[in-house]
């Protein structure tokens, strides 16, 4: 293997792949990052067994050949390179990596080694526009469980209902969806919440449309030279939409800034109560309060002006409140409810593609 | 206790003081500020025993008072409020913060509880300027030693030397000494680094005069309306100065971004090594180069552009180095040695007034 590559394109698409290696792994090679000719095409990969991500870049090729290398070091190292021509040259299992001012011997693990994710061969195709699904993503994947001892609930529902392509997580504390627009094919997926991370890493600020391909066992999402395969999370995804309350006794109408402040303030005395809140809503006195009691260090109150209809108040986490609102993209938002024991809604007053769901806690 | 502030005046107090608080002191009202009325001032203050930071405010103050709350909770409070006026008023132990939206209660600990820390009364006094103060502690305060069984180590000296005053700091791998001008006074105090850092975020961007009061065991900085005191190290500092090197064998002058960039793209296979990395100075290709090997990942080799005079090599840490180098301001430096085993020496091209050593390892 003998090329050159500008410093430029070698950093990007180490930015795309690298963080999928990880040297945790059991396996050292999943550590490294595959490097690969294919005519002026240079492919790297990489992969955690679970996710596999490979970025293509322009190469002015000498001769083919293929290496697996640390791919920390290799990010790390290319990064901190100037700009310009960087030469690669494999000798044995060492890349040999050279510039006008630096020469590195990089050792290598040879590329049989590494694991390949089995191809998508039929399936399903469609294509979604990348600022419509980057946007999507961000309002729901961190609604999305950690917790391993339910898988659903680790992955993001992507899935068509009414002819509309819908996303929903749900951590079963709070429930985001989102209408990313209208689709006529007939598509379940459970994709890993971790997948939708590196997915949003890799639509930055692209335009491009993303391609998305899946089997029964696997998705691929392809974004300009950047491919992405997932393994698929196996299971019933509760029914969501019939959580979503439709009608409601209590609902504010406010400056999303104002709720903002007014919860940030609040959650500060609620670190003894687990975030812990009380909202109040007064249709006498058109006002949101919120108040938090710290049995130790003291207790707040904090009020906003809002157009309210109906009484009553809710206690809720803050911390979900505040990721809820972080989300929102519009100056006002609607927060609604059915008294202290049933799920809140919070939207965004001038459109109703997203839905976000707090279950309330015991005020 | 009853009075009115300013958000801005008293979220900046809160910032100088509060993080000398500590909730993992054993005494529990070490965590807390201690806020004082004084005629139309407010004072706040707070002390881990050996620092202790006072900050005075203007205040529209209707009855006097004092108590102590909680630095942390009430630092955060304060800074997420808007700008505006400030009502406090003390309610018993209990602190009750009002503005046009928010209204808390805070609980206190009586001001009485809070340990004073003794009045320097009769002491040399002088004065240094909060820019150059500044710079020389950037320069000099991170080769300080946190290893609390060596004291004197953790302190950094500032003391006066033939008509001049020095500030000079080691953890006997590394010395950094910095001339910060004239003074006739007899000067010799060793002062804890963590003072120093405290000290430094005091200074901020400031350009008033900084009064300096010693007597044997505390010193006392007063910058603006912020007063730090800070008990004395006990103990003998070394007899640094006979360890600067004063003629050297081998010499390089070049640019410090290319000594900085070389550096930091070695430094990243020597993370096995301890960050250890070998630089050469060639006389007759006019260059150094720095040189790492990673046994597991590979090795590197980069090369800057250098005028340099004698020939040989020398082993450092590219930690202490690029310390080292952060800290310098000039376009150029100054890099020379004696052989292998005796220190080297950093230096600003065009400035004499600061001696930055590193210890070599064994290459």
């Amino acid at each position: 293997m003998k090329l050159q590559v500008t410093q430029e394109n070698l950093n990007r698409a180490l930015g795309s792949v690298a963080r999928v290696a990880n040297t945790r792994n059991t396996l050292p090679i999943l550590a490294n990052v595959l490097i690969k000719t294919s005519n002026n095409r240079l492919s790297l990969s990489a992969t955690n067994l679970d996710i596999a991500i490979t970025h293509y870049i322009g190469a002015k090729v000498s001769d083919e050949g293929s290496i697996t290398v640390p791919a920390r070091l290799m990010q790390d190292f290319i990064n901190s390179l100037p700009d310009g021509v960087i030469n690669l040259q494999l000798d044995d299992s060492k890349l040999k990596i050279k510039t006008d001012q630096y020469q590195s011997t990089v050792n290598g693990i040879a590329a049989d080694d590494f694991p390949v994710m089995p191809a998508i061969t039929t399936g399903e195709s469609w294509t979604v526009s990348a600022s419509t699904l980057k946007k999507g993503l961000q309002q729901v994947v961190f609604a999305a469980s950690n917790d391993e001892t339910r898988p659903v609930l680790t992955a993001v529902l992507l899935h068509t209902s009414g002819g509309e392509l819908r996303m929903a997580a749900t951590d079963s504390y709070r429930l985001a969806e989102k209408n990313i627009g209208k689709n006529n094919n007939d598509i379940h997926l459970l994709i890993p919440a971790s997948a939708m991370h590196d997915l949003l890493r890799i639509l930055g600020d692209g335009t491009d449309d993303v391609h998305i391909t899946h089997d029964d066992q696997q998705v691929l999402f392809q974004v300009g030279d950047v491919e992405l395969v997932t393994r698929l999370v196996d299971g019933k995804y509760p029914d969501y939409q019939k959580l979503i309350p439709t009608s409601f006794s209590t609902e504010a109408t406010l400056k999303r800034a104002d709720l903002v402040n007014v919860t940030k303030v609040s959650s500060l005395f609620a670190r003894e109560s687990a975030g812990s809140v009380t909202i109040e809503l007064s249709e006498e006195n058109q006002t949101l309060s919120i108040r938090s009691v710290a049995s130790q260090l003291g207790e707040n109150t904090a009020e906003a002006t809002a157009k309210v209809s109906g009484e009553g108040s809710i206690t809720l986490n803050s911390k979900y409140l505040l990721d809820a609102l972080s989300v929102l993209s519009s100056d006002e938002v609607i927060f609604s409810f059915n008294g202290k024991l049933e799920a809140t809604l919070l939207r965004e007053a001038d459109n109703k593609d997203y839905n976000h769901i707090i279950m309330p806690l015991k005020g």
